[in-house]
């Protein structure tokens, strides 16, 4: 895919309807990948995003250590390579490699970014004081990337035991909320 | 709309793929509703929900003050009240009269559910360290309630502008992951 950066200021627009994302993280041993639905945006811009990472996650150990990630945002074209990844772990795994996720590198960031992914958002971490308690990561994308060809983006989003929804039709009311 | 009540463990398969959803809190003066797309699932059960309510909002106010809201999740067929309540402050307006949309008493807490909206998790305010820092609320969802002739609720996301995506076709994937 040939993708353009994004404006830091447009980053809400992709997290903000809530899809899967795989987070990769990078540490001595290599790259890591994991699937994430549980974020949020918390602020436009510079876009910060909160997402909670479970501490049994190979991810969590790499996520703390290093301070950086990838949020690569998937089209339902890769649902069975997210699926894959939710259901193996980094410690056994070298999940690019067993699902065929290319791994390309990241400008500002350590970890890769996933070439099949249409959107890759570069992240460091901003704020660890809630992770004690509530596994909760504050990043800041630091750099963002998309591909303009995807205009509508079947992104799929986890209803839980394997059940996703795919984005549907795009309407478009008049509104002033940004 | 006839509802049943949702085991809390459950919570997550709403909340996770992403909705925009209606906030109502309530105040001496009276009930208000905003609209909210900034929010995430923090814990299974008991379900914890962070959100991020701006300090302009005049639910902010409402909610710091109560410590008690209702999330109530629409279906684009309510799309337009959505935005008309993300347009509108509540300082001014109420909006329930004003957008035809029916409060209906919670069990749990003092602000209404909204009758039209499919699902309706009465929630309190479980931790407002982080309010000053982030205006991120974590909430504990108390009760939830769930139409249940709703089997594949077309709920509206956000992608900014007034430009929403509605949950399209679900598929199915064998998967560990909850």
């Amino acid at each position: 895919m040939k993708k353009r950066s994004l404006p830091l200021g447009r980053v809400y627009r992709l997290l903000e309807p809530g899809p899967v994302v795989l987070l990769t993280t990078a540490g001595a041993a290599g790259a890591n990948v994991m699937t994430l639905s549980w974020h949020m945006m918390m602020e436009f811009e510079p876009p910060l995003v909160g997402c909670i990472v479970s501490g049994r996650h190979h991810s969590f150990d790499l996520l703390r250590a290093s301070r950086e990630c990838v949020l690569n945002i998937p089209t339902v074209e890769l649902s069975k390579q997210v699926v894959a990844c939710g259901n193996t772990s980094g410690r056994k795994l070298d999940k690019f490699a067993a699902f065929g996720l290319t791994a390309v590198a990241s400008f500002r960031v350590r970890p890769p970014r996933i070439e099949e992914c249409y959107a890759n958002l570069e992240c460091t971490v901003a704020d660890t004081r809630m992770v004690n308690r509530y596994n909760l990561f504050v990043l800041e994308v630091v750099q963002a990337w998309v591909d303009p060809a995807v205009k509508e983006p079947r992104t799929i989003h986890h209803a839980g035991r394997g059940v996703f929804v795919v984005a549907g039709e795009t309407i478009r009311l008049p509104s002033r909320m940004k």
